[in-house]
């Protein structure tokens, strides 16, 4: 069916259990759903927008309310939205990294750190993770001592996934910052898979800035996110215009050059905002997201061959798992090879594993119900068995 | 009444004629909103992203094509979309310009572009505009020489809108162009106010970027643009990743630097995907929208000591007009100050000018019927009549 034109009615959330690795924490509440159906339109935000004309000064909607709730949320004192983490990384390197400088991220790190420091000429250099993929406090001091020797100088910038992308594995925010601390090098803590689902303390943590991902983690659209920082820091990232032209000599305010002045006009803002009491209260619920999750990783870890590649036990709800001595054994002398599996997880409404994939593949259990995650358990055993793999009660 | 916790329902394109100067491009086409509805979810583009994984070649929405058909609709060779025109500009100008290169703007710029070459360090530098606030290509090749003289080499980027947000006057862009082009300075077309409204010829103008504005001007959600630009320039804007890493030696495939990989993977490009078809066929019809554009100048015209501050006769329905010598002599000795002409327009259920301005303000007819702008005309003139002012007929 369509919606409009040539684009599919898109119901995977209406008539699957998704267990899609990047969508889930991304899924509209029904707030932002109605609030999304109001504001539609362009720049739907802007009709009370007056003197000095930025977003974030913005009172109807609350808008102003809303960037000092988010700021609180983190524990950060002041924030701004961006149109993705992504851009909150760009925003940073921008203000700390010229050619040539060395900036360190982990073995871990996700490409848009990458393409943000890349953009700037920086040099990347990678922290590197443990035999169990982790990123430990007394790597990141070897490397930042290894980037002195090389470099004469110190990292201007670390960036840090509390919990990466590739195995939803913790990794030692506090004790890296700490260390980083210790040298003066300011820490960007991604929280892509934390800001939203679960409860982030940047100051705690001891980080310079805090970056979440709106479509990733606060039931929002794409593409929002936030950007939060120290009062200290604000003044740099943050900074206004110094700009004034040489003919009509005009000036520009209070517009933000990090920001490119305003950021989010429209549905993507409403959205956040919209969901934003549901998330406040969601984070605290982390720990029943984990026990549905770590139901599904017992069920894969039941059947025989299988391996979860992600630490364990489980401590997020994204997980990577190793099929290759199980779903993909079973590929091999299937007559729809690979596609058996996703064949059969759709047959039981099950969506969001990329099909024909069984060797190496993730999962997320973020949001669903108790019994959901129930059933979802039980189908991957009895996919197992349907195919002849043992399974151990 | 309130759409989501203490946000208020949104109605003003619903229950007024809205005549405000930035929004009434950005308006959804009822398309869109459907499209919206079903795409609200934060990832919603990406259920069918397969290798090499980048939001320009999922076929499902039909995103490749689209990308297609927006290159092909402003007449350049390829096209990305970006999250808002001001990430065009951020794009292009973090490509072409290092710390210390001049920059050409006009007098009549949008702060975007300078945040954008600011953010790079460039030295900006205007073309003066002429008395009746237009930008000419004889201005531009003087300013040209002036920026040889002073810098000892050209500028490295020249920043153009076609029609500027002051005045919606229309500025000589193939003229500028070709002068450009003598010194090969690339340009970049900001197509805020027409593209999605009016045809746009980039090939024809001969310039090397095209921007847009999806809220703005292409009846889509915020944040949303494009950028589009030729084949030999493409390898430059859109160059891919170039990185490795030192310890895992990662590299990223086809993510392109300034894209930031990908820009807008939910609802912000469905809906200018779903208004798309839509905003082919009105630019067509943009004589039209100037014909209703000028009657209502006309009316406002007529009203005694109302003074049309953009060029005239119009050529954009965004028209700049200085009512100190009318609405504002009024406001000067009424109870209600200068609010009693907001008040009058809302009574009569025009939404869209600051409340209180009565001196030099900004409206725009676009999208309006036949119906609403002979309403609007007899409005205003009404208003004039009401509080003593003389309308000639």
């Amino acid at each position: 069916m369509k919606c409009a034109g040539d684009i599919d009615t898109r119901d995977i959330d209406e008539s699957c259990i998704n267990i899609d690795p990047i969508q889930v924490g991304g899924r509209l509440t029904a707030d932002a759903m109605k609030a999304v159906i109001a504001y539609g339109d362009g720049y739907s935000v802007c009709d009370q927008c007056r003197k000095p004309f930025r977003l974030d000064f913005i009172r109807n909607p609350p808008i102003d309310a809303f960037h000092r709730d988010l700021a609180a949320f983190v524990h950060m004192d002041v924030a701004r939205v961006v149109p993705g983490a992504r851009r909150g990384f760009q925003a940073v390197a921008d203000t700390y990294v010229t050619k040539g400088d060395p900036v360190l991220i982990t073995a871990l790190s996700h490409y848009t750190e990458v393409l943000a420091v890349e953009g700037r000429g920086g040099v990347l250099r990678e922290i590197p993770k443990t035999e169990g993929n982790l990123i430990t406090a007394d790597a990141a001091a070897e490397k930042i001592e290894e980037v002195i020797r090389e470099f004469s100088r110190t990292p201007v910038l670390l960036f840090l996934d509390h919990f990466d992308y590739q195995y939803g594995n913790c990794h030692d925010v506090a004790g890296i910052s700490k260390v980083a601390r210790s040298y003066d090098i300011p820490v960007l803590y991604n929280g892509a898979y934390t800001v939203g689902i679960m409860e982030v303390d940047g100051r705690e943590l001891g980080v310079d800035f805090v970056v979440g991902s709106g479509h990733k983690s606060m039931a929002a659209p794409a593409p929002s996110g936030i950007l939060a920082t120290t009062s200290e820091r604000a003044g740099e990232v943050f900074r206004t215009t110094a700009a004034k032209t040489d003919v009509t000599g005009r000036t520009f305010g209070v517009k933000e050059v990090e920001m490119m002045g305003c950021t989010l006009m429209g549905v993507t803002l409403v959205g956040m905002m919209a969901s934003f009491p549901h998330v406040r209260e969601r984070v605290k619920r982390w720990d029943q997201e984990l026990a549905k999750g770590n139901r599904v990783t017992e069920a894969l870890r039941s059947i025989e061959g299988t391996v979860i590649r992600s630490e364990y036990p489980r401590k997020h709800t994204l997980t990577r798992v190793d099929t290759t001595g199980s779903f993909d054994r079973v590929a091999k002398t299937h007559k729809k090879r690979g596609f058996y599996f996703s064949s059969a997880l759709k047959e039981r409404g099950i969506a969001g594993i990329i099909p024909g994939a069984t060797k190496v593949w993730k999962y997320n259990t973020y949001g669903m119900t108790d019994a959901q995650a129930a059933y979802l358990a039980v189908a991957f055993q009895e996919i197992a068995r349907e195919n002849g793999l043992t399974v151990t009660e």
